[in-house]
């Protein structure tokens, strides 16, 4: 991240400490610790104060940290006492630090040893940081673009190499491999599911092999400089069903009817609300799960954009928009792609991947 | 698991939660809920009583966990309010239930919710169900031992596809389409490095091409049924220098000399101490990382082989033995085998996947 961008990112985040008085923040979480110091390794910490953004890492990350972390202070920690034990030496020798915050998705083992050596107020929060990292700087909209470009070659690519007889774990490998071709890797674990699969969101790639007549859902993404992609689509190798071709068609419209929606101030549920009216209009069954949900360098992340959700879309935030029509025993159908909210509605950032499986074929 | 064997599981940790009068535990590390109850999805979490093994889930896997969980019962909650919650209303539907004891590993947040619907005696205890895990059963074992024979196999069709001008994440790719191939997965970020990157024991995959004077470190696994295995290896595709094949040598007898030790009721530190002893009598330099750990559920779980360590081996207990030798800008060595702790000894579950670097060339 340059220079510039961190400043800002402390600057917002110290504020938010000043309203809510404490001096010091005790940062867990991976996808917070990235996003405070830069650091893109694991088993790390972070510490901020009013002066300092300090990295507690160990032996294994020390070089790692001296490239990725420009703004912040490096601790490098002895390899066998634990993270909180050095923290919390860290944070008692702030001498103004009297009340200390510790992120509230800390364990209780972790919060019990920063407890046993930390004299000074300890009290828990939620939300800092990731009210932050909801609304993307200009780093973040890059990264995203980027991963969205790798994801859209690496399935162009696939598309023209599927073939019957390939399982469904298979596919996800051979998607997976071409992420990693050019050094990025996948975002999650991605989702193949061949034929009636498809009607479960979550289904896990099985060795189930693809036949002439089935249809096709991947769900997937790249990870790039620690950001997320996000991506659903539906192919075909075969002719499909007049039916299959209709619901198709009206997740389609579904989506591009919350994405209409979509522009810094409209409500949240108003997006969600958008996608289940165009399908409840054609008596087709409403997808159970979220419309979308924010993505960056978590792949769900705030906002999320749910039936029963609350709050008003901000400019910057990048979501994702994906109804789905799912019947058990018959076909699972779900386009997903990545938004950026702007003020006047929002930036497609995965428009490299086309929607039309056919098309998707056709790149061989 | 066989009924059988969730039998046993549970009179184990029933004495457990007897000695530390719990009548009631709260299982919320994945690892843990899979243990207990069979289930090898997301976000659900166990609760054990004296009578009953409860799976807490949502409708995404309410079909999974009946095809999973043979002796539990299972709670479908909202899906749109925390898990937390339902626990705590399913722990207050318990009236024999006093004292309810909850995982130290479970986040702040969600601590905050139970204590919140929970009027009990709450209390928190750390590794009842871990200590359970580091001796494997008959199950157990038998899914490791899957897991190592994909490993092997998949790293014996790529040893003969290595060619100069690949990098490092797609051979981590192709290793990772071989084990996907087969229905199983990754068990952990595969680690590649190229020559010189091998010096860093958690080096991640880049885009650095193999040139044909490289050495190759590979470090992976497979991940079958929940279970892991965990597998290094060093190969090369051209000729290697005098020094590189003495430091080969030495991690060699290293290794031997750790594995040799192995034995229900040694001590930890003594196998430790073996294999450090044979690189120290050459003059290398010993490795800042431990010898091995234990691993099933988890890729690192008890026991933990390390200088500083305590406790002896006991029989059914699986472990990696893992020496290495490291020389920053110049070289890195390690090789990993899985072993299971007998009283006469131990077996090696890693044996189909042959050590020396030309073997897994010629297998082609």
């Amino acid at each position: 991240m340059t220079g510039h961008i961190f400043t800002e990112r402390m600057k917002a985040i110290h504020q938010q400490l000043k309203e809510k008085r404490v001096d010091c923040l005790v940062v867990t979480k991976a996808a917070n610790v990235t996003y405070t110091t830069g650091f893109l390794g694991e088993d790390s910490w972070a510490v901020i104060t009013a002066r300092s953004v300090y990295l507690v890492t160990d032996s294994r990350y020390t070089e790692q940290a001296q490239t990725e972390c420009m703004g912040c202070r490096i601790v490098q920690r002895a390899n066998y006492s634990p993270i909180a034990e050095a923290t919390a030496k860290l944070v008692t020798r702030q001498r103004s630090a009297r009340t200390i915050a510790i992120e509230k998705s800390t364990s209780l083992a972790d919060f019990d040893i920063l407890r046993k050596h930390i004299k000074s107020r300890l009290k828990t929060v939620a939300g800092i940081i990731e009210s932050s990292r909801s609304i993307k700087d200009s780093d973040e909209v890059a990264a995203i673009r980027s991963a969205a470009s790798i994801a859209a070659k690496a399935l162009k690519i696939i598309g023209g190499r599927i073939k019957p007889g390939m399982n469904e774990s298979e596919l996800a490998g051979m998607l997976d491999l071409e992420i990693r071709k050019v050094g990025a890797t996948s975002s999650f674990d991605t989702i193949v599911a061949f034929g009636p699969n498809a009607s479960r969101p979550h289904h896990k790639p099985t060795t189930r092999k693809l036949k002439q007549i089935d249809t096709i859902l991947i769900d997937f993404g790249a990870r790039y400089k620690g950001y997320c992609c996000d991506i659903t689509r539906c192919l075909t190798i075969g002719r499909t069903t007049k039916f299959y071709r209709k619901v198709y068609a009206v997740v389609e419209q579904a989506q591009a009817a919350a994405i209409k929606m979509v522009k810094a101030g409209v409500d949240m549920i108003k997006v969600d609300a958008a996608a289940r009216e165009a399908i409840r209009q054609h008596d087709l069954p409403v997808y159970d799960h979220g419309t979308g949900h924010g993505l960056g360098l978590e792949i769900h992340e705030l906002p999320f954009i749910r039936a029963q959700g609350k709050g008003k879309l901000q400019a910057g935030q990048v979501i994702t928009i994906e109804p789905g029509i799912y019947m058990p025993g018959k076909l699972g159908v779900r386009i997903e792609d990545d938004v950026l909210v702007t003020e006047t509605g929002c930036e497609i950032l995965t428009r490299d991947c086309p929607h039309d499986p056919s098309l998707l074929r056709q790149q061989r």
